[in-house]
């Protein structure tokens, strides 16, 4: 096998970088578990059909077929079908197939890769992990969901040793009402163009609604709004520029209530952005984008919204809200900027020295009996010299090794420190902190 | 979107389902750890050439290609990838590609989909988990590590809540030394028919090795050695075949030290059985297969075995010893059959009741008290009567219903039992059992 350097846009982590990234992946399961949130994983590819709904993504998918089958496609059993790009899409067809099964409200979270064919770019990846929550009614689906969702997302980022984070929050109500209440007709132009303001600013803005026949009138009116940003009078603000709209007020009111709530529970986190947009035009209610303190050239880092239509099958419908946070996104930039870094690069905690390859199954022993306590324990390689074994315990960061003379005595040595002591394998403990590798945020 | 029906080789299970899936990957993750096993994670694709190297596997690959280049694949800038079919292949290229920054021997599990265009039936699937344990040496890895690994898949398969397994254990330098000491020098070939004698029988068998020139006598003396299984005297029953040649020899001797260790250390879980060959022709010591008691049928659900030279740039290699558990195949049985069932469909220990939206804010409060000391819980979605309330708790399986009368006063119902005790949000404590989601053995 010749060697070959990485592709671009799929990273693969070093053991230590994957400790990092394997800690956050846990510490995020615990807190959407501990909020009653059920796992679920889903199969990697969908019909191209159920991809393709939405025209803006279906450039960046992935289609597979079977190698023999490549060269003949008209002979293709298959239906043609493609690797997923997020977790929303699949989700939704999994609720429409179970749901005669499901109990709703259904709350899942789902932590897989999902693949898109883009150019990579700092922070872009063509395979990238994402974790999503989602809460899915069946018919209707209560406000106060709308609020605890980006609470929890606050509370499962902030258990991570990272930077702050601030959600930015909007009400698609609030845009679509205003549009609709200062006469703009296509307010899906507008909400995309919308959603591009950091990006290339006002002026590209209105020169994008106007070249879909939105008034340059209409288009500033709707930039008043769109820069409006704040934690309490936000409201007011939007209220003050005296459009009526009932679609308008309902999402103030909404809005109103998150904001309240939120102070509250999360003070200082949550900023209403009346900017933000997303650009998939599915959500229906409350909108979501995340960012790292410190780091927002990232772009955010979590992101989603309400959504009242995804998943229909006619008959009923099943609304839902839902956040994705960009894992791979997030571990790139701490592992890339050495923001969070692992105590060693293997789970081990003790390395238990060979004496001599006749007496391998004494060390075997000890080791076996330090696991049964769920001490992490490697059996030496080699019986070289002890100089030797230490070394390969010290490349490792594996903090201790583990000694058994002649007569059975046992001593163990922390190799940072060069203490060694008598240590009984049957009650000898290291410190929590030595047990298990442990991840820490620097500076 | 319009219903669809499941994809038939991609298997995707309920939440209850998935509870079981999770804690088995758990209880692989925690053992493999306890061994000092480093996770790892590859990207899903690999450049077509990788994946082709062992004509045989081609035909089961998926390729991948972008939407749009798909038309167009004389503009096609990437080069040709397709999905991986196991985790082998892709450790083999990141052990070269990072060989500068590993420390060998290197020991790590990989618990990742794998993907292959074959026909789907009970047991095999298009998309399924595999979790690999693998120690891979710079140069030279020593026998010891070949008795190691098939001990530490049965410490890893035996803290499941399944049957008992057997690990079936050969050794290629037996089957191979033995046809070189009677003469046969198509010995791929013959490994290759002797690999399906379970599968199509001894006619046949000899057959193929005759349509690729073996003579008759050779291939019925083949059988001889292929037949000879158990867990003692099997070395001394080969030995008593006569044929001499210095690598059956060092076969034997090799086996001999397994079988001598893992009696006393995994007393009847370990058979030597010379017919198991291991269809790929990258083996070159030891090689297993692994099946579940009252569940041959299944076909082996782990296995593996020793490798000199997967992984080589010319200049170093780096031989391994690697087994991969098949937890699709695994799991779909379980769930199948109900060997194992989950007690609840979601992590959620409590519910805590809503008495109405106003008091929302207290029911918030008493669930953030109770997640801050480690135990799941949810909110009731409605504030609808308290019989809907609990409905909401029983269908899912959650076994504690919480109530906060008006003077902030706090009873906690099983819901089982019917039970209803005085409780303090601070203090009250559910059993181990009822902490979190159980997987039990059933009968």
């Amino acid at each position: 096998m010749a060697k070959r350097t990485s592709l671009s846009g799929f990273p693969e982590w070093s053991p230590a970088g994957r400790i990092v990234e394997q800690s956050i992946l846990d510490q995020l399961r615990r807190t959407f578990e501990l909020h009653g949130f059920a796992s679920l994983e889903t199969r990697a590819v969908e019909p191209l059909s159920e991809l393709m709904r939405k025209g803006e993504t279906s450039k960046e998918v992935y289609v597979i077929s079977r190698l023999q089958e490549r060269n003949e496609p008209e002979r293709s059993t298959d239906a043609d079908m493609g690797l997923h790009f997020d977790l929303t899409v699949p989700f939704a067809r999994y609720v429409l197939e179970n749901a005669g099964q499901l109990a709703f409200p259904f709350r899942r979270y789902q932590i897989q890769k999902v693949w898109r064919g883009e150019r990579p770019q700092d922070g872009r990846f063509r395979e990238f992990t994402q974790a999503d929550i989602d809460i899915v009614g069946m018919g209707d689906l209560a406000l106060h969901h709308e609020i605890d969702l980006p609470l929890i997302i606050i509370e499962a980022l902030g258990a991570l040793p990272i930077p702050p984070v601030t959600v930015l929050v909007n009400n698609r109500k609030i845009v679509q009402g205003f549009c609709r209440g200062i006469g703009i007709e296509k307010i899906d132009d507008a909400l995309r163009a919308i959603d591009k303001l950091d990006k290339i600013g006002k002026d590209a803005v209105v020169e994008e609604m106007q070249s879909h026949g939105i008034s340059s009138d209409h288009a500033l009116r709707l930039l008043e709004l769109a820069t409006i940003r704040g934690t309490s009078d936000v409201t007011q603000r939007v209220r003050a520029l005296g459009v009526e709209d009932s679609t308008l007020s309902e999402g103030l009111d909404e809005l109103d209530q998150l904001l309240e709530q939120t102070r509250e529970r999360a003070p200082g986190r949550v900023v209403a952005d009346l900017k933000i947009t997303r650009g998939l035009d599915y959500y229906t209610g409350m909108v979501y984008e995340t960012f790292l303190e410190g780091h927002e050239d990232l772009g955010s880092i979590c992101s989603g919204g309400r959504y009242d239509s995804l998943a229909s099958d006619g008959k009923r419908s099943f609304p839902g809200v839902g956040l994705s946070i960009g894992v791979t996104r997030l571990v790139s930039r701490i592992i890339s900027k050495d923001l969070v870094t692992a105590s060693r690069s293997v789970p081990t905690c003790v390395l238990v020295a060979v004496n001599s390859e006749e007496t391998r199954t004494t060390s075997n022993t000890i080791a076996d009996g330090l696991r049964a306590r769920g001490i992490p324990t490697e059996v030496s390689p080699s019986s070289a010299k002890f100089g030797k074994q230490i070394r390969y315990a010290d490349r490792r960061g594996i903090p201790f090794v583990w000694f058994v003379d002649d007569d059975g005595q046992s001593t163990v040595k922390d190799i940072r420190s060069g203490e060694q002591v008598a240590a009984d394998p049957h009650a000898w403990q290291p410190t929590d902190d030595d047990l298990l590798p442990t991840v820490c945020r620097q500076g």
